[in-house]
C-alpha cells in the first residue's frame, strides 16, 4: 500500500508521459506557479499599492509551500529514480544533482531570513534559476540536447574565441585610455570607462554613452568596429559547421532519421541514457 | 455563356499565368493599388493641406471599392478553385483560407464605421496586411518557398532559442534593476525599463537612452552585450544548416534540378501541390 | 609601324601581364591618381587655405588630363580588344561597356561646366565611381569572382529577403508611428520617422536620436530588433549555403583544386571566358 | 654537468609536457606575472593613492627583472630548441622568431628611458603585447590552429571584403557630407566626420553622436545600414565555409578523427611541425 502510493506520486511529480493526465496537470500546475513567482518578482519593482504587496507577499508564501512539498516529494521517491541504488544513496545522488540543487536554491532564500538577518528582496532575484526548470518540457529536449551537442563539441573553439576576445577588450581598453584620457578626461577617467567602451563597440551595441572624439582615438574605435564584425563571424561560423557536422552524423548513421528512432532522455537532467 | 464568363474572370484574377495579358494587367493593378493605399497611409501622416487629405480619402474609397469587388469575384469564383468540392464547400473553403482573411480584414475597417463608432485612422494600419498579398507574385515564389522549407523544418530548434532569448531577457532585466535602481531611480524606475535595456543590449541595438553606470550593472552589461553575438550566431548556425540540408537534398534527388522539374503550387496559399 | 605602336599602347594600359614592366607601371600610376583624386577630394572638405586649394586644383586638372588621355587610348585601341568585330563595333562595344562609362562618367563633370553653369564640387562626388576600377586588379579577381558568382546564385533568395524587409520596415515605421505621434510629437511628426527608426532599429544601428517611450511603442521596438536578428540570420544562411554549393562543385570537378586549372577572366570585365 | 643543468632549465621554461611539475609551476608563475603586470597597468589609469603607485611601480620592477632572465635564459638554451643548427645560428634563429621579438619588445621599454628621454607611461602600452604569449597554452593550441589555417586558406576573400568595405566607407563619407553638410555643419564639419559616421553605421555600432536629419541623408543611412547586414553576412559566409572544408577534409583522411593522432605543434611558434 506504501510503495503503491510512493509509485503514484513519483509517476506524478514526474514529466508527463502519454496518457498521464494527473501527470500532466501537476506539471502545469508547476510550471504556471513558476511564471506567476516570477511575475511576482517583476511586478513588485513597480511602484504598487499596499495591498498589492500584501496579495503578492502571499502568493510568494504559498508558492514557496507548494515548491518545499515538491522538493520533499522529490527526495522520498528518488529511490525509485535510481532503483539500482540503496535509498541513502539515491537520495543523497539526487540531491547533488544539477536539478536538485536549483530547486533548493529557489527555496532556500524564504527560510533563511528566519535564522539569518538577510534582505529579502535581493535574494528573492535568486529564484530566477527556477526558470531553469522550464526546459525539462518534454517536447522541445530533441532540438534543446542538439543545440547542447555542438556547444559541447565546439566548446574548444568558443574558449578560444572569448579568450581571444577577452584579451582584444583589455588590449583597446587601455589603447583608448591612453588616446582619448587628455581630449575627454570626465568620459574616460580610467581604463575601466575604456573597457566599457570596447565592449559596447566590439558588441556593436554602441549606446553612445562613450565615444572617441580624436582622430587617432576615432580610427582605433573604427578598427576596433570593424574587428566587431569578425566576433560575430568566427563564433557563428564555428557552430554553422558544429551543426553541419551533426546533420552528416545523423543522415550518415542509417535507419536513423530523427523522428523514428529517437534515444530517451533522463527526465531529470535531460541527458542522453 | 454564364459559366464561360465566370471562367474567364476565374482565369484573370487568379496570377497570371504566361500569355494571359488581361490577367497579367489585372494583377499589376491590384498591386498597383496595394501600394497606393500604403503611401495614402504614409503621406496622411504628414502636415497636409486639405485638399491633399480629401484626395486621399476619395482614393482611398476608390481603392476599397476595388478591392470590395475584387473579394466578391474571388468568392463567386471559388467553386473553380477547388473544383473538387461542392460550390457551397468550395466558398466556405475559400472564405476561411489565409489570404481570404486577409483580403476580408483589409476592407472591413472601411465598413465598420457606418454600424460603429471605430476611430479610422487607428483602423487603417490594418490595410498592411494587405500588403501580404504581395507574396502572391509568381516570380519568387521559388525562393520564398524554400526560406519557408528551412524555417519549417527549424522551427524547434528556432523556437528553443527564442524561448532561450526571453528567459534570458527576464533574467537581465531583473538583475540590471537590481544593480541600477538606486543609482539611476529615473532610468530603471522598475523591471520594465530593465527589459527595454535588455532588448536594446542583447540584439546589439543599443539606443543609449538607458545604460548601466554602476561597475556592476557595466559588469551585467558587458556579459549580456557578448551573449548577444551568441543570440545571432545560434539562429544563423540553425538556418544556415536547414539551407544546407535542403541543398543535399536537391542534389541527392536525381533528375531534380531546380530549375527542370519545378513543383506546382497553390496560386492561394503557396503551399506545394 | 603605326600599327605597331598602336599594339604597344594597349598592351600598356591593359591589365599588366607577368613581365611587361611599362604596363605594371602605367597600372600603378593610374591607380596611384585615383588615390590622389579620391584623396583631394576628401581633403577638400576640410577647412585649407587658398593655397592648397589652388594646389588641389591643379592636381585635378592635371589628373583629368591624364584619365581624358587614358580614356581615348582606349577607345583607340578599342579594335584590338575585340578583333573579331569591325573597328566601329569594337569601339562603340567598348564605349558602352561598365567599365568605359564609368570612366566616361569620371571626367566628364570637368568638362561639363565648361558648357554648363553647374556646381563642381558637388559633382565631384561622381569621381569616385572611378574607385570601381581598382577591382580590375589581378591579384584577388579569382576570391572576387568566387563572391560574386555565390551573389548571382542566390540573387532570387536575397531579393525575396530584402523584399521582405522593405515590407517589415513600412509596417514597422506605421505602426510605430501609431504608437508613440502622441507621446512624442516632435520626435514622430510623421511616418519617415517612424521609416528612419524602424530601419536604424531592424539593422541594430540604434542610433538614439527616436525611440519609444510608451509600453506598447517598446514592446513593438522588441519584436522589431528580435527581427532584425532573423535579418542578419537569413542573409548569412542564404549565403552561406551559396559558399558550400560552390566549395561541393569545386571539390567534386575532378583535376581542378582551384589552383592548378585557374579558368581565365576577361581582364575588362571579370567575367569568365 | 653544465650540460644537465642546461638541459633541466630548458625543460623546465618549455611549456610544460605532462608529468612535469616544475615545468608546470614555472608556467603558472609566469602567466600570473603576466597577468598581474597587465592589470597593474590598467589600476594605474585610476586615481590612487601614492603608496599603491609605489608598490605597483615595485611590482613592475620585479616583474621585469624575472622576464627578463627568462629571456636571457630562453636565448641560452636555444641551442637545444634547435640542435640540427650551430650554437650560434641557433640563438640567431630564437631572437629573430615572433615570441622572442614579443618578449623583447615587452621588456625594452623599461630599459630604454635609462639612456633615453623617453615617456614611461606612453611606452608601457607596448607591453600589452605579452598577452600575446598566452596564447602559448598548450591546451587549447589545437582549436587555434584550426581557426587560423581558417583564416589562413581564406585569406584572400576576406582581403577582398575588407577592400570593398573601405571602398564603401570613402564613398559613404564623402556622400553623407555633401548630404548633410549644410543642415549640420557642425556636425559633419569635413569629410572625416562623415568617414566615422559611416564606421558606426556599417558595422551597426551606432552611437548616436552623429547622425542625419535631412531626407536624403537619412536614406542614404538607411541604405548603408542595411549594406551593413551583408557586411556581416559575407564574412560569416566565407569563413563558414572554411571551416566545412576543413570539416570535410578531416572526416575524409582515414584513421584521423581530431582525437587520436594528433598532430605535433612546434612550442615556440605553434606552427604544425
Amino acid at each position: 500500500m506504501y510503495l503503491r502510493i510512493k509509485q503514484t506520486v513519483f509517476s506524478v511529480i514526474q514529466p508527463a508521459e502519454k496518457g498521464n493526465v494527473a501527470s500532466k496537470i501537476f506539471d502545469v500546475f508547476i510550471m504556471g506557479l513558476i511564471f506567476v513567482s516570477i511575475a511576482s518578482v517583476f511586478i513588485m519593482t513597480f511602484d504598487i499599492s499596499r495591498e498589492t504587496t500584501g496579495f503578492l507577499n502571499g502568493l510568494e508564501r504559498a508558492s514557496i509551500i507548494v515548491f518545499t512539498a515538491e522538493y520533499l516529494l522529490r527526495i522520498w521517491t528518488a529511490n525509485l529514480l535510481y532503483p539500482e541504488l540503496s535509498p541513502v544513496r539515491a537520495r543523497l545522488k539526487y540531491v547533488t544533482s544539477g536539478m536538485a540543487v536549483i530547486d533548493l536554491v529557489a527555496i532556500l532564500p524564504f527560510y533563511l531570513p528566519m535564522f539569518l538577518p538577510i534582505d529579502l528582496v535581493g535574494l528573492r532575484a535568486i529564484r530566477l534559476v527556477r526558470l531553469l526548470r522550464v526546459f525539462k518540457l518534454n517536447r522541445y529536449s530533441e532540438a534543446l540536447v542538439s543545440i547542447g551537442e555542438v556547444f559541447k563539441k565546439k566548446y574548444r573553439e568558443i574558449l578560444v574565441s572569448v579568450f581571444f576576445v577577452l584579451i582584444l577588450l583589455v588590449i583597446a581598453s587601455l589603447l583608448i585610455y591612453y588616446a582619448e584620457h587628455d581630449a575627454q578626461p570626465d568620459k574616460f577617467p580610467n581604463a575601466f570607462s575604456g573597457l566599457w567602451w570596447a565592449v559596447a563597440t566590439l558588441t556593436t551595441v554602441g549606446y553612445g554613452d562613450i565615444y572617441p572624439i580624436t582622430a587617432i582615438g576615432r580610427l582605433l574605435g573604427a578598427v576596433i568596429a570593424i574587428m566587431g564584425i569578425g566576433m560575430v563571424a568566427v563564433p557563428t561560423s564555428i557552430l554553422s559547421s558544429g551543426f553541419m557536422e551533426l546533420l552528416e552524423k545523423k543522415t550518415a548513421a542509417p535507419g536513423n532519421d530523427g523522428d523514428k528512432e529517437k534515444p530517451t532522455y533522463c527526465p531529470h537532467c535531460g541527458k542522453k541514457l
